[in-house]
């Protein structure tokens, strides 16, 4: 008799809490940006999606999550109907700090949960932690250029792919160690980027740019 | 015996024609930017083949038929060089109405065989409806990014996209009447599509702004 | 016993080269746009790994060269960082004749190789030569794309992509012609590509425009 929870289940779950956050960030995006319903659809789902779609392609994983489980397509669509409505009322509910917050969780199970699906499948190290971070960082890429905006991942100079980068290898860390089940190790892993993120962010930490000036 | 039409065969040639169709927009857009030869190649395939070559490869489905028929390559080919000579003589020819002509076509077919494509390999409703959408957009959002623009797709408040999800749904609610077979049911919907983008244009309709003002 | 070389190994090398060659065309982007530490990086790796990563997506070809060797991965690494450091020490070692000459070298591995493993593939001529474009010219439309740049590959008036089309019909007819094996007709090709791109830059060659003024 198995009473444990079911790891497959765990990360769908997580992935869910991932998509809503980052599908907010798209709808905060298009408002911005005042594009129109379509527009603004388009923004939200490629933000969504995007990151997990190209991870799901390059890690050769069919079917998509979101076909298997078409419910998050309604979800997602539900909630930019919702959202575009309830913005119209009062655009103070999305306040920059919000988004902030949608996005470091977004960051942080995506990259996780992106790794350890490459580990899943043996890949090596490296090329497993580009994958955790493309997973989350990709969907806001492919929003941005949509717009026709220069990204935020290659301008905004507070620490956010670099974040989950080295949790990624945190992540490994961990699982090495084997203090905690893969699927603890995860969910460790996903908070601590999240946390990272968001204490890095609110301390105003920058990177160095290239040149140094 | 087999007599009837092989639905192979006739999704080939609606193919074909919505290849041409957006083809035929590409070149326009990489006339108005002034690109030169390569670059106007570049956004005339992305605008033709990028749509249906990311519908393909999301469906997982090889050999692409760009690579199963490579003749629609060489003739998309021919009518780049050609179009690059003709444009020289008289610009004239190639006004916005006949691009918007040409691009609803394309719209038509591209999202009805799409959706059809995905349903036949058992996708649900909602992500086989958004393949639809992708296959028949997505070589004109390619071909806007190339080009460095603010996407027609994201910026055009005349109906579109929108046009191609609503007739996507209606795809699917004349297969599940069974009025028509697949085949028929296909040509109308693409038919159907293809109009009300017309019909909407020229009407001068636009969709609402997230915002609302 | 087998004296021979392996091709399989040789074509590593090559692809080893172009990449670092593509790699160093990054940084020096990355440079020109004042980019942070992680902007860079991504710049790298898009110019480094894009257009081969695209290669393998649309032949179908897992797992990744860059999963399979991962090695790969770390010395782009390697090379972004010291490449960072090294920048802020001197500038003018990068000049532009250094990039000039290392995206020609990249150019010409990526475009013969490229169309050589389609070959392989049995893809007909068409999309095997189209393919060795792709594999040699998308990198740097992603890295452009992702800058939020015009790409080069759209704007620069030098010859560049058609020099790569050309070159890979001339692979496909040394390789008709069986003067070389397999593996010498690609190093040809690479270095006939390689030598016309940058006699045609030194030159001055223009590609007219589309419109003609």
């Amino acid at each position: 008799m198995e009473l444990s929870l079911d790891p497959r289940l765990v990360f769908t779950t997580l992935e869910v809490i991932a998509i809503f956050a980052f599908a907010l960030s798209g709808l905060f995006v298009a408002k911005q940006h005042r594009l129109d319903a379509v527009g603004s659809f388009i923004a939200i789902f490629l933000a969504a999606f995007g990151g997990g779609t190209l991870r799901d392609i390059l890690l050769d994983q069919r079917p998509f999550y979101w076909v298997k489980n078409s419910s998050l397509l309604w979800g997602v669509l539900a909630m930019a109907l919702l959202g575009s409505l309830t913005l119209r009322l009062s655009s103070r509910l999305f306040s920059n700090r919000v988004i902030l917050v949608a996005d470091a969780i977004g960051l942080g199970i995506f990259s996780a949960t992106g790794t350890q699906m490459a580990l899943q499948l043996d890949w090596p190290a490296l090329p497993a932690v580009m994958i955790g971070v493309i997973a989350a960082t990709f969907g806001g890429l492919l929003r941005d250029i949509a717009c026709n905006e220069k990204p935020m991942l290659m301008s905004d100079p507070t620490p956010y792919a670099s974040v989950a980068f080295v949790g990624n290898w945190g992540l490994l860390l961990l699982l090495q160690l084997q203090w905690l089940d893969v699927f603890w190790s995860t969910v460790v892993a996903s908070v601590a980027i999240a946390g990272a993120r968001l204490l890095l962010a609110f301390l105003g930490v920058k990177l160095p740019q290239l040149d140094g000036h």
